[in-house]
């Protein structure tokens, strides 16, 4: 570990340079005006892994290029697989960056551009990690690593090509560097991600918007009639009230529930942060094991007759509700959604009709426990190199292709990321310290000697 | 009765032409763009209703002038106040009409124009039967005429200037023709109007739109907490079950009641061109008694969170839903308002905190009985002119002004109007056929022969 922290520093300005080639491109995936952008920031990351001894390839596909690299090792190790992206998001509104979001700057130690840390940062650190290894000859295992370029946009090509790529992608364990730690010097170890289904609800009712007076107490209100489904979902305790939501749900350990209850989190700061109590879900259990160990459903958007200035004395035509549900393991993402479409069309009152759009099955939870091995890994190599216990969080985000690429390649995901609120990413001034880049690649560094 | 008719037939051309001159003023009164050309239009009305021998004075307030006229009649007869209104809505969308709303057309029997029937054709009707009446010298009461400008658009200078006027409204009947009839040839008496009172619910949560995926469970969702208020209004008979919000309503006789249902309305009809069953309100009971003797919630709008295409993932920070209410005889709208606004902020669940905006205390509801003697000269003009019983109707709208006006004035209101499904009002190409002006005509000379 030490002649890594020596070759970091030693090689501290050419990583800097590096970097900001590599955060230089406007890579933007949602917009397609920067296609071609993406399409070089794709060969850069090529280029640059072959340099690292990869054997490398661009996968071609209908959308965005992938990256994919092979660096063959000691057998006897457990293959890893490292995925992350070198797309970003729109960096709009410009006016906000206080130095353009393509022209990367430093400043009092941070790195300012747009995926400065997600998740070309974080990426990076990788790369000079691997680098680093190389240089001093270590034991590595066989590394395969996908870099896509549509992680912001919804990973069109790589739910498409995965079942395709099978063999490229075997491996034992995902190694994953996009989330966040909880504090400098405390990595954080992503112990679960829930699934994620959606879809919206239309309620129609008369065939055109009614006069309230003249109908109303004659036609029934689509907007009654939504509210009555939506809050029959829900049971007076938070719970939800849908025949069958909870089949299948897995229990964690006691272990397990102990440590995401002990997670070093001040809830009262981030509820003074929201301004509200933490008053939502299942209130019976306590805050983190309802989002991290439990499913929900939540309505993201309604709407419905007249939301403009003043009164409308209308009974609309139609109300409409967007909902999604974050699953947890256990759960099947398409029978769930089976279930909450079941459940609304048997609670549909007679004078309305219900139909569905938008169906979404982004895909199942993943969970992790600590007596996990490759989280014994991940554990120690946290101890080594930070001489501290690593925190670990049951997340209530969902990254579908994470358990989807565990699925495919055979891989048992470890996530540990770097990330702070402060770097603002998706947001103006987004920003990666070398203090955090450096704690990244001592991580990856300690990784790989531990394996 | 005859003569009148046989003085309508003589005087068509006339009376078409001068009907003409009304209806090309632009007096649309929610566009201030419009204000010149609602002064000219009350300037004829002014001048118009001078030639009828009326002592006229237009009443200039802060918003759109109105006409008064007075009539001095035979003082042992009650004396009537007639009320209608000049302005029009809005003739937009322009090219959906077959000839400018403003170039009044004849065609086929009918007059297209912009306020054809409403309300310059009923309030013209009124003129001619007033000029043919006093052509024949007949005994008429004390008349009193109020013409407004701003019906479509609140009434705003009539509800502000009621209470100066009270001298000069004093009356003992309010004759108003400003609705509609079931049918060609059928008469019909409103009865009853429903007043009306709503507000703004909005229900704040967290400071900012959160991500689901991270709060979700943990952070109450300000539209779950809606929905569950509004759901709660109702019970599962479609009734309303906010406490007390039936105090007071006044249940009409069992003989309203029987010709309510009795109304010539083909209910069957009506659900098929609507597309859905009757199925709203208070279902127990039979639609035209929901709909003219009980009081109504209805949401007339909802909005919170994410409502533009896809999905977007989120918690949202505030939702909202427009509410009004219709109320019947013998409710207070202040105090209702108060029992609504009681129950919501009871009902908020923690973690949600709520707001009211856009409160609005329409006004009262009038109900008559068949047996009030309004009523009873209503029904004999419509037997002596037209050979059949009247109609009955209770009416589920709100026209606010008009109990506020009886109120003030201390009269009964009768309203008795000859609009038709096929006139359009509103809406482009509206219409009035001069059968109905001459069924208007012909009602209008009868009831102040049968007074």
């Amino acid at each position: 570990m030490s002649g890594a922290l020596e070759y970091f520093s030693r090689n501290q300005e050419r990583f800097i340079s590096e970097w900001k080639e590599f955060l230089a491109f406007p890579s933007v995936s949602t917009d397609p005006a920067y296609s071609a952008h993406c399409r070089e920031c794709a060969d850069w990351v090529a280029t640059h892994m072959t340099k690292l001894g990869f054997r490398t390839e661009i996968w071609t596909t209908a959308t965005k290029p992938l990256v994919y690299g092979l660096l063959p090792g000691n057998p006897s190790k457990p293959t890893v697989l490292f995925y992350g992206h070198y797309d970003v998001q729109p960096p709009e509104p410009l006016e906000l960056w206080t130095t353009p979001p393509f022209e990367p700057t430093l400043r009092d130690g941070r790195m300012y551009a747009r995926g400065a840390q997600d998740n070309k940062g974080q990426v990076f650190f990788f790369f000079k990690a691997i680098e680093a290894l190389r240089a001093q000859g270590a034991d590595l295992p066989t590394i395969k690593v996908l870099i896509e370029g549509e992680e912001e946009c919804g990973s069109i090509a790589m739910h498409a090509g995965l079942p395709q790529w099978r063999d490229a992608l075997a491996a034992n364990i995902l190694m994953v560097c996009d989330t966040g730690m909880v504090a400098h010097g405390r990595p954080t170890i992503t112990m679960g991600l829930r699934g994620i289904i959606g879809c919206e609800i239309q309620v129609h009712g008369p065939s055109i918007d009614l006069h309230s007076g003249v109908y109303g107490g004659l036609v029934l209100n689509p907007i009654h009639a939504l509210t009555k489904i939506l809050n029959g979902m829900f049971n007076e305790d938070g719970s939800i009230a849908i025949p069958g939501f909870y089949d299948g749900v897995e229990a964690p350990s006691a272990e397990d529930k102990a440590r995401a209850n002990a997670a070093p989190l001040d809830l009262d700061a981030v509820a003074k942060n929201l301004g509200v109590p933490l008053a939502g879900g299942e209130r019976a259990l306590p805050p983190m094991e309802r989002r991290g160990f439990r499913p929900t459903i939540e309505v993201n958007g309604i709407g419905g007759g007249y939301q403009g200035v003043g009164g409308k004395t209308v009974i609309p035509a139609v109300a409409m509700a967007k909902i999604s549900s974050r699953l947890v393991a256990g759960q099947d993402p398409e029978a769930t959604l089976a279930k909450i479409k079941r459940y609304v069309r048997d609670s549909v009152p007679v004078g309305c009709r219900v139909e569905f759009t938008a169906e979404k099955v982004g895909g199942h939870a993943f969970r992790l426990s600590t007596t996990s091995p490759v989280v014994k890994i991940a554990s120690e190599a946290i101890r080594r190199s930070f001489a501290c216990e690593p925190v670990f969080l049951w997340e209530g985000a969902s990254v579908p292709i994470i358990p989807d690429l565990a699925t495919t390649s055979g891989a048992e995901p470890i996530l540990v990321g770097f990330g702070l609120e402060a770097d603002a990413i998706h947001s103006p001034n987004e920003s990666f310290s070398l203090r955090q880049l450096e704690e990244g690649y001592r991580y990856t560094v300690s990784f790989f000697e531990t394996l």
